[in-house]
C-alpha cells in the first residue's frame, strides 16, 4: 500500500460497509494512550528523544504485519505536505495537533486505516481503532491485540496504583478513550438535542461535533466519548458508553419516527429539497454541503428517498472538506469562492454517476 | 368555443409565443371604459338597469364576430361558480372587483382571449386588449375596432369637452388605459428597483405588483401603467408609455448583464437552485413558487439553462395560482397545506414532462 492510497481514497474501506445501527451509530473508536518509560512525554522531549521513539515504532512495523496479518504502513509525517497532512485529519486518522506540529512525528497505519498508531502526539503512542456502526467490543479487541504486539517489544510506562501514565492526568489509569460517531438528525430537528447532551454530560460523557472539540456538530453528527479514564476497567467503561449510546439511538429512531408520523410532506419535502439543491447548485459551502447531505441521509434511512447507496453519506462528508477537495483538485491555493464551486461540482457528478449507475441497474 | 376551454387552458393562446422584447415585457394590455347615455353607473344603477347593459351587450355578440372575424362568447358571471370567477381574475381576465359581486355582471371575450368586455364593473364597459411582448400600438388599433363595432350600436355617453365620461373621474377623456407586464429581477437582484418605481411615479406613471394593486411584486413581475386619461391624445399616452418601459428594459437588461459580468457563479448558482427546488419540492406556496419561476425564466433568458421552454414560465406563473390549482385538482375546499402540495406536484409534473418532451427530441 502507498501512502497516496490513504490519501486519495474518500473513504477508508471499513467505512464503505454500514456495520451494526448503522442507521444512526457512523463508527466506533478505541484510542489506548501508551508512553515509553525513561523518555519524556512528547511536549517535553528534545527533538533526539522523539526522534528515538518514531525509530522504535518503526522498527515494528514488520512485527506489527507478522502478528496482524495485515500491511502496515510507518509515514514520517514531516514527510507529507501540510495538505496532506489535513487530509488525514479530515479521514479522522490523525488528530489536529498530530498534523500542526509535524517534525519528529509519525503515524502508523494499516491498509484499510482500521488500525493507525499516531507516535509523538500528546503520548509517545496513540493506539487507534475505528469500526463501522456501533461496535466498541470488536474496537476494543483489536486495540489489545495491538497493544500486546508494542508492549511485548517496548517499555511502556504503568504504574500498579496509576495505570498506563500518560501526560495528561485525564487519560491516567487505562488510556482509554472510546467514542462513538452518531447521525443524530432526528434529535436536532425535533429540538430534543440539548437535552439529550446534557444528560449524556451528566453521565460522564462528552458530545462534540463532527471534528472533535470547538466545532459545531456540522451535518447533525456528533461524537460521544467517555471523559473518565481512572477508577473503571476497560469493559466497565465500553459498557457504560455502549449503554448510553444506545438510549440515544432509541431516542433517534424515535424521533425520526415521530417527525416522519407527525409531518410526513414537511420531512419528505426537506429530504427532496437537499436533494434537489445537491443535485443542481454550482456553489456550495462546506457547512451547507453537511447540512444537506444529512437530511438526505435521513431520508435515505426513512425510505422517503431511494436509488442513493448508504455509503454515498460516508463518502461525501469526507470528499466535500476543504483538504480533501483541494488535494483531488490537485491545487492547493484555491480561495473560498473557488472551493464552493468545486465542491458543488464534486457532489454534482457523483449524483450524476449514481444516477447512470442506477439507470444501468447497477446499485 | 366553451367556456370551460377558457377556465381549463392553462395559458390563454397569445400567451404561448413571446412578443417583441419578450425578455423583460410578459405583456401589453389597453383598456377602454365605456358607458351607456341614460343609463346610471353601475355602482348607482339598479338590477334592471344593469340587466339592460347586459341584454345590449349580448345582442351585439354576433356583431362583433362579424366585423372581426372571431368568435365571441357572452358569460353572465353568476353562471360560474366563484372558483370558476378566481380563475379569470388569476388569468386578468377579469378584475377582482368584477369578479367578487357577479349578479348581474357579465363578460364578452374572443376565443384566444386577446379581447375582453367586462360588463357592469365600475363602467358599463371595459374593453381590453392584451398582446404579448412590448405591443401597445397593436393592442390600441385592435381596442378601437373593437370600440367602433360597439360605439356604433350604442349611445355611448361622450362630452366634446371632458371626452369619455367614466364612474371615477381618473378615467375621465380618453377612458384610456394602457399597462405592460414587466418581469424585472435584474432590477430587484441589484436593488435597482426602488429608483426605478420612483423614477417611473414621478413620470405619472402607475407601478404596481402582478395582481394589480395592494399586491406584492411576486415573481418580479411588475405592472406599469398611464395614471393620467385627461389631457393627452390615446397616442400620447402610449408613445409616453412606451418610452418609460423602453428606458426600464434597457436598465433591466444591462442589471442583468452586469449580475452575470460581476457574479456568473452567484447567478448560475441561484438559477440552478431555483430549478433545483421547483424539479424536486413536495411543498411550495405560491410566493415562493413565482420567486423560483422568476429566477429560472431569468436563467433561460441569460442562456444559463436550457431545454426549458420559453413560454413554461408563463404557464405555471398561472398554473401555480390558488384558484386555478384548485380548479385543476376538482376541490375547491383544499388548506393551505394541502394547495402547498399539489403546486409542488404540479410543477415537478410539468418539469418532468418537459424533461420527457426534450428526451424525445419534441423541444
Amino acid at each position: 500500500m502507498a501512502y497516496e492510497y490513504l490519501l486519495d481514497q474518500p473513504l477508508t474501506p471499513w467505512m464503505n460497509h454500514p456495520g451494526k445501527d448503522g442507521d444512526v451509530v457512523l463508527s466506533s473508536r478505541i484510542r489506548l494512550a501508551r508512553n515509553i518509560c525513561e523518555l519524556p512525554f512528547p511536549n517535553k522531549a528534545e527533538a533526539a528523544q522523539l526522534s528515538k521513539v518514531e525509530d522504535k515504532l518503526e522498527g515494528l512495523t514488520e512485527d506489527l504485519m507478522a502478528d496482524t496479518g495485515d500491511d502496515y504502513l510507518f509515514i514520517a509525517l514531516d514527510k507529507l505536505t501540510s495538505l496532506e497532512r489535513n487530509v488525514l485529519v479530515e479521514k479522522h486518522i490523525i488528530s489536529p495537533n498530530h498534523a500542526a506540529q509535524p517534525e519528529n512525528r509519525a503515524l502508523l497505519v494499516s491498509n484499510d486505516a482500521t488500525v493507525s498508531v499516531m507516535v509523538n502526539e500528546e503520548d509517545h503512542l496513540r493506539i487507534q481503532c475505528m469500526f463501522p456502526g456501533l461496535n466498541l467490543g470488536d474496537a476494543l479487541v483489536l486495540a489489545h491485540k495491538i497493544d500486546d504486539t508494542l508492549e511485548a517489544r517496548l517499555d511502556i510506562a504503568f504504574n500498579e496504583q496509576l495505570g498506563y501514565l500518560t501526560a495528561c492526568p485525564t487519560n491516567l489509569g487505562t488510556g482509554l478513550r472510546a467514542s462513538v460517531m452518531m447521525h443524530l438528525p432526528g434529535l436536532v430537528f425535533t429540538r430534543q438535542i440539548t437535552r439529550i447532551v446534557n444528560a449524556a454530560t451528566q453521565l460522564g460523557l462528552a458530545v462534540r461535533g463532527f471534528y472533535g472539540e470547538g466545532t459545531e456538530a456540522a451535518g447533525n453528527i456528533f461524537q460521544i466519548s467517555n471523559q473518565i479514564t481512572l477508577g473503571f476497567s476497560e469493559q466497565e467503561i465500553i459498557d457504560n458508553l455502549t449503554s448510553a449510546v444506545r438510549q440515544i439511538l432509541n431516542h433517534e429512531r424515535s424521533a425520526r419516527q415521530a417527525l416522519y408520523k407527525h409531518s410526513p410532506v414537511a420531512l419528505t419535502d426537506k429530504v427532496w429539497r437537499a436533494y434537489g439543491l445537491l443535485k443542481y447548485a454550482r456553489s456550495m459551502s462546506g457547512q451547507e454541503a453537511l447540512s444537506l447531505l444529512s437530511e438526505l441521509r435521513l431520508g435515505v434511512d426513512l425510505n422517503i428517498i431511494d436509488a442513493i447507496r448508504p455509503a454515498l453519506f460516508n463518502e461525501l462528508v469526507v470528499t466535500t472538506r476543504p483538504n480533501y477537495l483541494q488535494k483531488i483538485i490537485g491545487n492547493d491555493d484555491l480561495n473560498q469562492s473557488e472551493l464552493n464551486r468545486f465542491r458543488a461540482q464534486l457532489i454534482r457528478e457523483t449524483l450524476e454517476a449514481m444516477d447512470q449507475d442506477n439507470a444501468k441497474g447497477v446499485v
